[in-house]
C-alpha cells in the first residue's frame, strides 16, 4: 500500500483564518483509493519553511499532495519551492495561459499580468485543467516519489483532485484494484442512535467497510468495497445494503445523493408533479436549496418569503383572524399559508414554513424554536410541530431539512 | 515573539472523517495574543509517529499544544507519548477522578474503569478543568518548552483552551503586547486586481501587516497592528486605512462586518428603512442571505421567488407584453419585478433579480450567464447588467452579491 503526505500552505491557514478542509477531503478520497495518510502539514507562505516540509516529507511518503499557492501573486510560490525541491525548471504552459486569458474574457474582467505566473508550471508535468478558476494544478513524478500540486480554493480543489487527480494516481498504478461505494443517505436519526443499530458484523467487517457519517442534521452511511471488479463490489454490498435497509426503513431518503433536495427533484420529476414554497422563518433557505439544483424550473415553481403579517395575508390569503387568534407562528397559518402558495403558484404540492427561529417566544405563548410545517397537495394538508432549539442556524436549516422530507415521505 | 507548533492527533483526522477545526480555533486565538503559529500537523494514533512530530516540535517551536488523544480508549495515547518524550511520569490526578466519577453520576451513567485512565497526568503539571466532558487537559513545561494538551472534541477543546489555556499562557509571560486587527471588504475587484494597485510600502510593511483574501466573489484587506495598547494599535492602523479608502473608495463595503447582508442591514436599519426581493434565478438565495442575520424582521419585508412567468405576470403584475416581447430575462421585466415586489410587500427599496444561470441561453437571443438586476426606490428604478459566466453556482453567487451591492451603494 502506497502512503501520500498532505501539505498545505498558506499563511490563512496558520493564521486560522479559514480551516483545512481540503486536507479533510483528500484524506477522505484517499482512504477510498487504498492509499494511506499518515502525516498532515500546514506551513504558510515561507518559501523556507515550505522546502523543510517537503524534504520531510520526501524521506517518508510516496506520494506528496500540496494543496494552495498556486496563484497569482507573490506570495504564491508553491510551485517554485516543488520545482526546486525536485531539481525541475518552471516552464510556461500555452494551453494554461490560453485558459487564464480567456477565463477573465468570459467574466468580463481585464486580467492583470501577474495572473500570467499561474501557467508557470515544472517542465514535463501533466497539467490538471482547472474548470473552476484560473490556477491550473499539475502531478509528476521525480526522484522516485509523485507529486501533486492542486490549488487551494476547496471548489477548485475538490473538483480538480476527483476529475484529474484521482484518474491520474490510477494511471501511475498507485491506487489497489477499485473501489466502488455506496452511499445510504438518512434524515431523521442521529449519529449515535445510528451507530447504535449497526450490528457489529458490519461495522467490524474488513471489506465491504462501513463508515457512518454526520452533518448538520442529516447523517449518511457509506459501504465502501475494494475489490477486483463492479460486479464483485456490488456483489459484496448488496447483502449490506439490504440488511442497512431492513433496519432503517424510510428514515433513508436516498442512495448516492447529495441531498434532501436533489431526492426530492428526482421524485417531483418522476411522478411529474412541481412543488412552491411559502417560507416565513427560512426567508427563502428551502426555495435556495431546491433552486441549486440545475434542471429546477421542471419541479419547482417558487413561492413567496412571507417575513411580515401584510404578505401572508395580502398575497398568501391567511385570515386575519387567524394571525389574530393564533398568531403568524401557529398550526392554523401553517395550513393557511401552504393552501394559499398552492394556489398562488398554481404547483401540486406547497410547502409552508413558519417559525421562531431563536430563543424568544412570541405574543401567544409559543416558545422559541419553535416552527411549523404544512405539506398541501390540494385535497389535504399535514401540519408537522417541531421543536428544534434556540440556535437560530440550527433552527432554520432543520426546518427546511423537515420541510424537505415531509415531501420526500410525501412523494415516495 | 515566541511561536507554538500545533499537533493534532486521531486517526479520524487522516481519515478524514472531521477536519481539524481545532487547529484553526487554536491559530486564531493564538495569533490575537501575539503568538506565532508556522507549522500545524496532524498524526495518527500511533506513538511512535506522534512521538516523532513531537520531537521535530521541540526543534523548532517554543510552545507545543496537542489537540486529541486524551480519552479513556487505548487508542488515546498522547499523555504518555508527551510525557516519555519530556522524560516525564504519569500519575493520577485526585480532584479529576473525583470530577469524572460524579460526571457519570450525573448523567446517570455507570462509568467503565478505563475512564480513570483519563486522571492520570505528568507529575507537577497544571490541570486544565474539563467542564464539558471527561478527560482534563493540562499544561507545563520541561527541557525549555512549554506544553499544553487539549481534548479533541471541539466544543471541549474551544472553551478548555479560552478559559483555562490562555491564562495560564499569559501567566507563563508568552504572550505579547496585543494585536489589533481591522478588514477592509471589498466588492467588485478580483484578488489579482486588487493587490496590482497596494502600495509595496505598505505590502511590505512590518508592522502593522496588510493581508489580502479572496472569498468567492468577495475580497478582503486586513490591517494587524502588534502594539502595546488599543491607542497605539489604533494610530498604526489609522493612516493604512485611509491610504486604502483613498485607493479603493466605495469598492469598500464595510469594515469589520462579516458580509454583504450585514452591511446592508447595518444600514437600512440606521435609514429605518425596509428592502424586499423578488428572485427569479438566484430562487431565494439573496433572501436567505438577508435572513440568515437576527434581527431581520426590521429590515428585511420578504418577497417572491418568482420561477415561472405566471408568478412573475399575476403576483409581481410584470405584463404579458413584456414578457413575450423581452422575455423574462430582460431589463424591463427586471424594473417591473423590482417595483411590483416594492408595492406587494410595502417596502421602501426592492430588489429584483432576473438571469439565465448556465451555459444555456434563451429563445430571445439573451446569451446564458446574463443577469439583469434592478433597485426600485419608488421614485427611480436603476438596472444593471451583468454576465456572470457559465457556472450555475457562480452566477447565482454572483448575482446575489451584485444586488446586495447595489443596495448598499444606493444606501451608502
Amino acid at each position: 500500500m502506497y502512503n501520500a503526505e498532505l501539505i498545505a500552505v498558506g499563511t490563512e491557514l496558520l493564521l486560522g483564518s479559514i480551516a483545512n478542509t481540503d486536507g479533510q477531503m483528500l484524506a477522505k478520497e484517499l482512504s477510498a483509493l487504498g492509499i494511506g495518510v499518515y502525516y498532515q502539514t500546514v506551513v504558510g507562505d515561507n518559501p523556507k519553511r515550505l522546502a523543510g516540509a517537503v524534504e520531510l516529507a520526501k524521506s517518508r511518503a510516496d506520494i506528496l499532495i500540496t494543496t494552495g499557492g498556486l496563484g497569482p501573486t507573490c506570495d504564491d510560490l508553491t510551485k517554485n519551492v516543488l520545482a526546486d525541491c525536485f531539481g525541475l525548471k518552471l516552464v510556461s504552459h500555452h494551453e494554461s495561459e490560453d485558459r487564464i486569458r480567456s477565463y477573465f474574457a468570459g467574466i468580463g474582467r481585464t486580467m492583470t499580468e501577474n495572473n500570467l505566473r499561474q501557467a508557470m508550471l515544472p517542465e514535463d508535468c501533466t497539467v490538471l485543467k482547472n474548470d473552476w478558476g484560473t490556477a491550473p494544478g499539475c502531478a509528476f513524478s521525480a526522484q522516485g516519489k509523485h507529486v501533486l500540486m492542486l490549488p487551494g480554493p476547496p471548489r477548485e480543489c475538490g473538483p480538480m483532485f476527483r476529475i484529474y487527480g484521482i484518474p491520474y494516481l490510477h494511471a501511475q498504478g498507485l491506487t489497489e484494484g477499485q473501489i466502488i461505494s455506496r452511499t445510504l443517505k438518512l434524515f431523521g436519526i442521529g449519529e449515535s442512535a445510528m451507530e447504535a443499530r449497526l450490528p457489529a458484523e458490519l461495522v467490524d467487517c474488513p471489506n465491504p467497510t462501513l463508515a457512518p457519517y454526520a452533518k448538520f442534521g442529516e447523517t449518511e452511511l457509506r459501504i465502501t468495497a475494494r475489490c477486483a471488479s463492479q460486479e464483485e463490489g456490488a456483489a459484496l454490498i448488496a447483502p449490506v445494503e439490504a440488511q442497512l435497509r431492513d433496519i432503517f426503513g424510510s428514515l433513508i431518503y436516498g442512495v448516492n445523493v447529495t441531498s434532501l433536495e436533489e431526492a426530492v427533484s428526482r421524485l417531483l420529476r418522476q411522478r411529474g408533479l412541481t412543488l412552491s414554497a411559502a417560507e416565513s422563518c427560512t426567508g427563502g433557505l428551502l426555495s435556495k436549496r431546491m433552486t441549486d439544483l440545475p434542471g429546477a424550473t421542471d419541479v419547482f415553481r417558487g413561492g413567496v418569503v412571507c417575513y411580515t403579517n401584510d404578505l401572508k395575508a395580502d398575497v398568501l390569503g391567511v385570515s386575519r383572524k387567524t394571525l389574530r387568534q393564533f398568531g403568524p407562528v401557529s398550526s392554523q397559518c401553517a395550513r393557511e399559508l401552504a393552501e394559499g402558495c398552492r394556489q398562488l403558484c398554481g404547483s401540486d404540492l406547497a410547502i409552508a414554513i413558519t417559525g421562531l427561529a431563536g430563543a424568544a417566544g412570541d405574543d401567544f405563548g409559543t416558545p422559541g424554536g419553535r416552527v411549523y410545517i404544512a405539506l398541501a397537495d390540494g385535497r389535504d394538508c399535514q401540519v408537522k410541530t417541531c421543536d428544534f432549539g434556540h440556535e437560530r442556524e440550527r433552527v432554520r436549516q432543520m426546518a427546511a431539512h423537515t420541510g424537505l422530507d415531509m415531501v420526500r415521505r410525501w412523494l415516495d
